[in-house]
């Protein structure tokens, strides 16, 4: 059963996140911009609050616990990202989280959810379901639990993005004439889809996933929800979801075009030329629509291109097979 | 002798480097304010062209250089972010650039002056005087040489930076009562404490240096230009100055107040936490401003701070040792 978002959804969202999440700039570098032939521009999420966009949908979703349930606590399941961004909202209204997290999750990862206050369940990827455990708190303890990308509200906060990045365009007097963003398990594609149906209705909209997990290509191009054959084994941890999101398809089955896929040397690539040439901090998960664009999966030549790089949470060693 | 530079020149300079040069952002971290106690603004130079805020001041410098002396081409001294500004300068206007840099430069910064297409010369930092070198290539060729931050139309457009920062502050609706730039010979931070003098005259301004080459500090102290000691051995290869600009120290006599310093590893610890809780890419020397909030050398106590990160052309094996 899917539930709907709406674009009144995405700013009313904005209105709650505003002054808690951080307005990220629309930014453009002239090298990149060489390296591929077009006209870039970069909406970078590795400067949002925790260090990635789940703190947008998280921050939303929170604060529309009612007061009577918020000392219940909230729960979530997650690789690290949304486990941020949970921890964080937490912190911030004042509630208790638990965050259940793989246990070969990066340790950055790991260690940041606790730095942010949250209690960490630690769960085997391969034995274990995640869910059933986060249930079995949730009913514990009467706490909310907070979907990564299948909860509506988590959408509406992840579209701000496209709010954001639409009105900067705008501003800048570039508009896209493609967006191109990182996809798990597709709230925040779903998000800034439907933000740019209304806000830049003639662009095109390209998920961007890693080889192995192109659930999202494979699905839009069938027309119905695949799953992966892994659960693992990608170095983009942070897209590593079983299946498109219920509420994320439908949204992105009407909204969106082919799907892109890189490769995990690709997403390296681009994670380690953000270092040198963007000076951003980039994790390979959040690298991969820039990855897209370097290595040519998307015609860019005179084109204006939006990108969105989703996260900056990576564990230093990761980067350093390609830098040194 | 000093030659002047106004207020009026930086708007020109603005005027100039409009559509080259990158309005970097003025960014904000939660994460930041919480560690410092106060509110702090973030000017990231290392976001603009080439790396570091010296493209600024070489593009408007080069772009007054009259169409018939183009041809002979430009000469530079640097350490390698003014190398790298200059020579992506050049590029763009379709110049030849000579950069004069010691052979112990930053590997990073050797090969990036190099991709812009500058012709690279070397010589011993401890031996040669690079200044007599780039002197001799001039005599040869009638090249333009191009002072680092002695140049007063090079002081105007790092004066850019600070023009940027007082609009971006009140669109922002924070205004900061200090300023803190890291400082070299001072032509990025006499631009910017000219601009702020009429752009935002009530707030206070520090330079911030390395340790062993303080030479700010004590000639702001006693009133006359005073040397350092060492000609190398910090880590902030991009401050390692003999003595304050003369241009630049007139402007700072009038303007600074008390110069702060930190040590190396004070540096090297700010540099790490812009990758791991900012997500930016930082040098040492571009890290020093940071590094003073961090490490308290200013009370940052509920007040409004800003602060400019001016490069980011790090060896990645510089930040190894603080991140693994």
């Amino acid at each position: 059963m899917s539930a709907s978002v709406s674009r009144q959804d995405i700013a009313e969202a904005q209105a709650r996140i505003d002054g808690y999440a951080v307005k990220t700039p629309l930014l453009r570098f002239s090298v990149l911009d060489e390296a591929v032939g077009g006209t870039v521009l970069v909406k970078p999420e590795c400067l949002q609050r925790t260090g990635s966009f789940k703190f947008r949908g998280a921050f939303n979703r929170l604060s529309m616990i009612p007061e009577a349930e918020r000392a219940r606590g909230v729960v979530a399941c997650s690789s690290g990202n949304h486990a941020q961004g949970v921890a964080e909202a937490a912190r911030i209204l004042g509630m208790k989280a638990t965050i259940v997290m793989p246990s070969d999750a990066p340790s950055i990862k790991l260690q940041r959810t606790r730095n942010f206050g949250a209690e960490v369940v630690t769960y085997d990827r391969a034995a274990e379901d995640r869910e059933e455990i986060a249930a079995e708190i949730c009913r514990r303890n009467g706490a909310t639990f907070v979907h990564p990308f299948e909860d509506p509200d988590v959408i509406a906060g992840q579209g701000t993005v496209g709010v954001e990045l639409a009105t900067q365009a705008r501003e800048m007097g570039v508009l896209p004439e493609a967006v191109l963003v990182c996809t798990g398990g597709g709230g925040l594609s779903a998000g800034v889809a439907l933000a740019l149906e209304t806000d830049l209705p003639t662009c095109r909209f390209h998920t961007v996933e890693p080889e192995g997990f192109d659930d999202y290509a494979r699905s839009l191009e069938c027309g119905e929800r695949l799953s992966n054959p892994a659960a693992s084994g990608s170095i983009c941890d942070a897209l590593l979801t079983e299946r498109p999101g219920e509420n994320g398809f439908e949204i992105l089955k009407r909204r969106a075009d082919k799907g892109l896929v890189v490769s995990d040397a690709e997403a390296r690539a681009a994670a380690a030329f953000a270092f040198r040439e963007l000076k951003l901090v980039v994790e390979p998960g959040g690298a991969v629509a820039l990855a897209a664009l370097l290595s040519a999966k998307v015609d860019c030549a005179g084109q204006n291109i939006a990108i969105v790089i989703t996260g900056g949470n990576v564990d230093f060693s990761i980067l350093t097979s390609e830098l040194e």
